[in-house]
């Protein structure tokens, strides 16, 4: 299985132009593969792919396949608007090295379930690209239902599935109803920090992660304490993360990491406009709960 | 007031590349102004302004304006989702010589007010253009608060809102609550045709329409009932639609006009991949709603 254990995602340094800083995403790559991480989630939401050109995201993956230099498999965004673009983003992705793409329904126009179907059957067989459904309903606004993923996860190139994870006491179910209708050996992974620990506990295979993406360590500790049966340990060093868990749901996750890494001077990159780097108070909650948490 | 009575939105007709068809977009125009609508909304939701690059959507305005020749104000969209793109739309629908810009704020990460009102103040105070704030949840995800709409139209280049129409019993509210915080003079118009007359009967400004795109008589005869006082026969007409409407809500009103454009022969255009055409017994409860209406 391709997706397991730890997915990490950083976010993609660019400047107001969103032109890309190859040398600070490195450094960032640079810090997941230390950390051995199972795979790196390159481009995703944190990753700001929707905001970045068709060259821009080249240049990014280029740039960290190049640092990984195939220690830990890169997982790459590849949604567009637009299924032509889709497709040529999977074509590129395949073209220069990356191990799978991540798709999401990314709309305007609300989709349909057909809709959504042929979309992701069109990038699957045009490219030839490993495909990981991307389920995020808060960004892309249409909510996948497990007929739906049944129904994709018969077609040869997609292979597991990114879920928002539910809350704890829903997770056992949510994982049922899903291995019921994927094939075995399909990957049944989970992004929302926050809860993402249960569903790992729970059975679920892979842990996308943005906070991963910035503290790989911190989170390796976790998905190595559920890989080695101590659950116990696993939601202990989770909840010592609950200050960080209430800034990602009160601010999000993005804007909590990108003001994370320029407090730690790891790099200097705002989000792209129109979303706001933070300021003032909330900014300083978020230095306060790196410190408190002694995070680096 | 440049925005009131009604403005007319028509689809724009691509291939399957996003090139838009010039001579079928002219056509569509020219029935526009035959009709004499007050304004013309190109490259709205309906006009697929998300799906189309910037070089195309210069293309689509330039034609636009060309077939125009003066004789209606042409509103145009300009949002994308980075705030530097929609500056550059901006720009360039002022350079090609639009009436105003309909500006929507398009998300994928979600949007705080304070990233919404930095979004509009940029592109405002860069371009120069005159805008219509876009309230479009059902795309954007992003719901307008009246203070916000406030705040929005204390800057000079802001002259207009497109809000959702309400249910027809809290339209009056919905006007009050906005005419206690915009200047005097600012439009307040709405979209969502099954709902809007009753708006305009209610003392709104504008109807933003989509049937008016492809039906534009069918259209100015309501407003102009509404316009001589005739409330009642305003409604007999909007009424006589329903079959329409309903189509509209189940099946989208992008949807149903393409079939409609389709079917009558009007233009040969599909709506941009993921969305997928009409076929079979929706395509054939379409033309029946049509025939039973005898638009043409």
């Amino acid at each position: 299985m391709l997706l397991r254990g730890l997915s990490a995602f950083p976010i993609t340094p660019a400047d107001a132009e969103g032109r890309v800083d190859l040398a600070a995403l490195r450094r960032l790559v640079a810090r997941l593969n230390a950390a051995k991480v199972d795979s790196i989630g390159l481009l995703g939401s944190t990753g700001t792919y929707a905001y970045l050109s068709r060259s821009e995201r080249r240049r990014a993956l280029d740039a960290a396949l190049e640092e990984v230099a195939g220690q830990a498999p890169i997982l790459v965004g590849v949604g567009a608007l637009r299924t032509d673009e889709a497709v040529r983003l999977a074509q590129d992705a395949k073209a220069a090295g990356a191990a799978a793409g991540l798709l999401a329904p990314v709309s305007y126009t609300p989709l349909t379930e057909d809709e959504v179907f042929e979309h992701f059957a069109t990038v699957a067989r045009e490219s030839g690209l490993p495909l990981c459904i991307y389920d995020n309903p808060g960004t892309t606004h249409f909510r996948f239902s497990p007929a739906l993923i049944g129904r994709l996860s018969r077609l040869p190139e997609i292979i597991a599935v990114k879920s928002p994870a539910p809350e704890p006491h829903a997770v056992a179910a949510h994982l049922a109803d899903l291995r019921s209708v994927v094939p075995d050996g399909f990957s049944l992974g989970y992004s929302g920090d926050w809860n993402s620990v249960e569903a790992l506990i729970a059975g679920g295979d892979a842990w996308y992660s943005v906070v991963a993406g910035l503290f790989p360590r911190t989170a390796m500790a976790i998905v190595q304490a559920v890989q080695n049966g101590d659950a116990a340990e696993a939601r202990r060093l989770n909840e010592r993360l609950d200050p960080l868990w209430s800034l990602f749901k009160e601010l999000s996750s993005l804007r909590v990491i990108y003001a994370s890494a320029d407090l730690l001077g790891i790099c200097r990159a705002a989000p792209p406009r129109p979303i706001l780097p933070l300021t003032g108070a909330a900014r300083q909650r978020v230095a306060n709960a790196l410190t408190a948490l002694d995070l680096t």
